[in-house]
């Protein structure tokens, strides 16, 4: 039987993944799709470089345009990653009238909307479920299946590192600095981890998902970021007392008719269905007006799970499309872009992302003071004085000097927080600031 | 402007549901469709009757003809539940070349198959998003972004009113009986609640993802049954214990070639993330070869929960089908059911469903003995003889006689547990034998 054929842009762990599937997951697919999908040709940097993988039945090339140029190929699968060559690569495809599938989150973060435009103007479809949270479905779930409902926040776990080191810290009270350096031994962080561990990762799913779920384009530059090198033990052990888990968390929430946009890390309480989602597991939790709350977890990396979501996408197009093995661009057949609408700008047109300083949340701050009388009437006169409402305050370590203070605040305007925390920074018997921590419900 | 008008089949929690999200989030859906969806016709079996919603600018009936004859109406919407009338209608819906969207999943589960080809002769779509789960997606999930994994097993939370009583009975220490009033009290079960706590209605729910997940239709008098009536406090104490909570879990699995598929009380360990699944939420597990582990969380019943993909059916069917405002039928679209495959019945064909006998798992065995030597010996004799390796044997209640034993076994087959069971039922120090549950990982 004759196959569809399709054509991989980059043969890395994403790119094995997408072939591993389509050879071993083939009766499965012909099953639900009534055609197979084979790899025809795969762009890669090097020919003769030894794989995991055979690539014995794969035309393999160093030239994109040996595969932009094969009209028996009608999708195209981006998994380099990055954003160029990629975009001048994506580019070439839908003019060229072929679908695209990626699992390339920067990219399409930072220039989704005027590829989805361009993929329209050429009456083909670019899509990208790979590009968040691996496996998990969420961005058609986002598109489609939430389509009836005003999304009024979501909050994701979207790194794998990050939780993972979180994880570890939080169950063996051990060190940032320390378990990073396991989760490089063990493959789960990069030599160089700043992407997952200053947030940077994280910010490009969300300006995804918030693009999706709000309407309009929100890129990572808008998006309010911090990692997490700063989480110490000490704070991790405050939060299990307080009955919080610490969470590198990914929010974006509609406020007032502007969007709150930020990644940074969070105490959420125990009881939260994301407090208990462990390692490298990911999880996004959604709010809409009519379903309520919502989660979706599963594993949000590796060459299987990025994989399933890639080979879906195909097989989406393949359906959407109509396209038969033989006869990859049918004659006559609508576009299959979706009727007059692109996801990320359907109907919000501009709308602002609300400024880091006018969000309102809760916080925890923890800082060293000398233990003497007075000195937290001194303290709590600065919170005061900066309209900050405190919930609980706990002295830590009794008898040592500098001795840890710990303030839990209701909810108050971020730039109120940190006009308190000027004012308190200059008081003598304060030592140090030694970390601010959002608190989220 | 003109919206594409929809037919309602049912006005009840759901039909009002659905009406409440047409209309109070219009705008959203028409940014995210490029067009309005209203309700033209209901209906109904009284048309006078007091409603909470506002029917002004519905015309109900009470002759399904008035809908089923409208040209300008090209999807109903069936939301009356039960089989029939419901399926007499649907299919009259189908003949007129009329998409279908439902919530009904007594019928999906017996008789999905045949109304799907039916559809698919027409050239039209049913959908059925809204049967399992309510609001959390589940259905798309397995079709679509999941087509790509064989998928080896599933297991779902997946009726609230259980959970609400097992929840409930493990927090509170409280009977089942008692707990029952309360959840009738409060609306969330009903004065007959046999459906709910005997399994039946997670069984409807377990046909229909078994069948998308393993393609090929298995109908609820295929699945094993058990409801919740025999859990006792004393079990969720011991499942305590032991690291388990006591859910009722719908599994389906493939094993050697046949499909597991049952309903019953569940051991699950507390690490496991079904086991912090509580109250009226619903979740459901899914392994698949690709994606490895994935959960859906939700609210699994309620007017906007269900109406949320109710409408997110019609917003699909719409989309696929090009269907726009004034021109519901479109002349020369291509018929809009899915490419030469069916749902149910995609590739697996005539699976068997293994027989419970046949299942292997652990379980949790409760007995009344009466304490005196050699007794654990007859016992352990009587599992032995039958092929029931034992991992652990607690006594509890010392001094008391009869005296509690708590058994849970290795991984074996049910038919070798029944068998000893029966040879330890006519022990004489045996006094009875008081629960047997199932222990999954």
């Amino acid at each position: 039987m004759e196959a569809i054929k399709i054509g991989l842009l980059g043969l890395g762990v994403v790119g094995q993944g997408v072939l591993k599937i389509l050879r071993e997951n083939q009766d499965v697919i012909e099953g639900r799709l009534g055609s197979r999908i084979t790899v025809k040709r795969a762009l890669v940097r090097e020919i003769g470089k030894p794989r995991k993988v055979s690539t014995d039945d794969i035309l393999l090339t160093t030239n994109v345009e040996d595969i932009l140029d094969d009209a028996e190929i009608p999708i195209v699968v981006e998994v380099m990653g990055g954003v160029e060559p990629a975009k001048a690569y994506i580019t070439a495809a839908l003019e060229r009238k072929k679908h695209v599938v990626t699992a390339n989150k920067e990219l399409i973060s930072k220039h989704g909307l005027p590829l989805m435009k361009l993929a329209q103007s050429f009456g083909v479809t670019l899509r990208f479920e790979g590009s968040v949270a691996g496996g998990i479905p969420i961005i058609k779930p986002l598109q489609e299946c939430l389509a009836a409902n005003r999304i009024q926040a979501l909050m994701g776990i979207i790194n794998g590192t990050t939780n993972f080191i979180l994880s570890k810290m939080s169950c063996e009270g051990r060190e940032f600095s320390e378990v990073l350096r396991e989760a490089q031994e063990r493959g789960y962080a990069e030599s160089d981890p700043s992407s997952d561990v200053d947030g940077h990762d994280a910010a490009y799913k969300l300006a995804i998902l918030a693009s999706l779920a709000f309407g309009t384009q929100i890129t990572p530059d808008k998006i309010y970021t911090e990692g997490i090198r700063k989480v110490t033990p000490l704070d991790i052990e405050y939060a299990r007392e307080l009955g919080f888990a610490v969470k590198l968390l990914a929010i974006a929430k509609e406020v007032d008719g502007k969007i709150e946009a930020r990644v940074h890390p969070t105490f959420i309480p125990h009881s939260h269905p994301l407090a208990s989602v462990n390692g490298v597991f990911n999880a996004i939790f959604v709010k809409g007006n009519a379903v309520g709350d919502l989660m979706f977890y599963g594993r949000g990396a590796g060459d299987l799970p990025t994989g399933s979501a890639v080979v879906a996408d195909v097989i989406d197009i393949i359906r959407a499309a109509h396209i038969t093995p033989g006869a990859p661009i049918p004659s006559g057949a609508p576009a299959s872009a979706p009727a007059g609408t692109i996801p990320f700008a359907s109907w919000n047109g501009e709308v602002s992302v609300a400024d880091i300083n006018s969000v309102e949340t809760r916080y925890y701050i923890h800082m060293q003071v000398i233990d003497r009388p007075g000195v937290l009437a001194s303290i709590a006169k600065a919170f005061g004085d900066s309209d900050v409402s405190l919930e609980s305050v706990i002295q830590k370590g009794r008898g040592e000097n500098p001795v840890g203070l710990v303030f839990v605040t209701h909810r108050v305007r971020e730039e109120n927080v940190r006009k308190a925390l000027k004012l308190i920074e200059k008081l003598p018997v304060v030592e140090e600031i030694s970390n601010v921590i959002r608190v989220e419900e």
